[in-house]
């Protein structure tokens, strides 16, 4: 546990969203030896959905994710994740990331949206059950529980996960759930079973924007190496799936430097 | 329950922090009929401890509560702390708010720090008990985890006054709060023991600023009301205590227009 394992790494599409289209973190991630990629829909959709997944499989590549379902209080919800299920199919992802949804316009129902993602859910489930596509709920920050998921820790992931069976987990994105004092519990509650897939990246002080001011892995404060501990205890033993957000300084650097360091980090991680 | 009581209007003088020194807001409570007020210590150090104590007894005033003892992670923790129990004594406060700290400059150690955190409360417990000053933990929104209170829900603080027993209690702030999906539970197990304080706000979107971009009651996202009910039901009776941290908004504006406004929304809330 804990030894470096470089086949491990995936790159999220996002860390790298300024500046580079699918096909050239396709080719980035063969060039620079990353065995993983989790692609965001925005991205396969401009690239082309067979194209994308056909350029994936040539190299050999892991889809660790598809970037993303969700946004159950939208009225759109269920033609919009039906399709992502069948994009995630086609792609060979191993989960569909579900980002669920803040409060719907103009509401305070905060209880009642969290009623309207579980109810979602429990819809879609059957069909990505049938696609084989493993649906895995990511507790965003609660300082984005307004206005993007109203799943907020690891937690209440797992009490809808409990509640609707088979063909769901969680993504456990260290940037969401690293200040929970619940997190180790939860982690070991979620076992190999729940936990589909796991991001990293790490929390700047200070943090200037509520969205996208991630910092590299080995910049900020989370003890990388702790949280990959107990998730691996858990039994989980697949990607390590970098997800960065900068606005201010990792979207703005060339992205041959941002994958050379995020190779360089990972093994501290 | 949820009738407007506006004798439990309270003012915190964090929301004319930058217009308005202590005098100027015990002068502000007293000619806009607001019976409660929150100082913050370097606002009371301004003023001199003992004209400040005298003049808000001449206005009758209710302190309800002093801000803030706590930064536990910090070295000179201990003298801080006893001199902000007598100081919470001399004016008679409900209870000193605790903000207790973040992680040490340069560490990474959650879990270290929250072992501390419990620690150094104990050894300042016996003083507060003796003065008669209870402790209130503010458990603090997990965006300010890292650098200024790893305590960031209310069944973490509320474990921590379990732990330690009597003398010890909760501020509730509806912005740290309002998004725990186990809000209500926790509140309810807090109960008219544990809270001591009750803090109001609201939670702006899109906040633009991790700490100083609170939203006045109304003009956000959160249930108000519905919190309310919880906190009354738990058997909380006491004041309702604006707190609110505005740059670009509150801060900028004429104080008697933000008291004004205060009274205002707080029927509703």
């Amino acid at each position: 546990m804990g030894a470096p394992r470089p086949e491990l790494l995936s790159l999220n599409t996002a860390t790298v969203k300024q500046q580079w289209s699918l096909a050239q973190v396709i080719d980035g991630c063969a060039r620079h030896g990353i065995c993983g990629l989790a692609p965001w829909r925005d991205k396969v959709a401009e690239m082309g959905l067979k194209p994308a997944a056909a350029a994936i499989r040539a190299n050999g590549l892991t889809v660790t994710g598809l970037c993303r379902g969700g946004f159950f209080t939208s009225p759109d919800f269920l033609s919009d994740n039906l399709r992502a299920i069948e994009e995630a199919h086609e792609l060979g992802a191993q989960c569909l990331v579900l980002v669920v949804g803040g409060l719907p316009a103009g509401s305070k129902d905060l209880i009642g949206a969290r009623q309207q993602v579980k109810d979602s859910i429990e819809k879609i489930l059957p069909e990505a059950r049938k696609a084989k596509v493993p649906l895995a709920i990511e507790p965003l920050h609660p300082m984005q529980a307004a206005d993007r998921a109203c799943v907020n820790t690891l937690e209440q992931a797992l009490d809808i996960c409990d509640a609707l069976g088979d063909g769901i987990g969680v993504a456990v994105d260290v940037y969401h759930v690293w200040w929970d004092p619940k997190l180790k519990a939860q982690v070991e509650r979620a076992g190999k079973k729940r936990i589909l897939a796991y991001h990293i990246c790490d929390w700047r002080v200070p943090t200037r924007d509520l969205l996208n001011d991630r910092a590299m892995m080995g910049d900020g404060v989370i003890d990388l190496k702790m949280i990959r501990s107990w998730v691996e205890s858990a039994g989980y033993s697949g990607f390590h799936e970098v997800e960065i957000f900068s606005e201010l300084d990792w979207w703005k650097r060339d992205p041959d430097e941002v994958l050379r360091v995020c190779k360089e980090r990972h093994p501290f991680t």
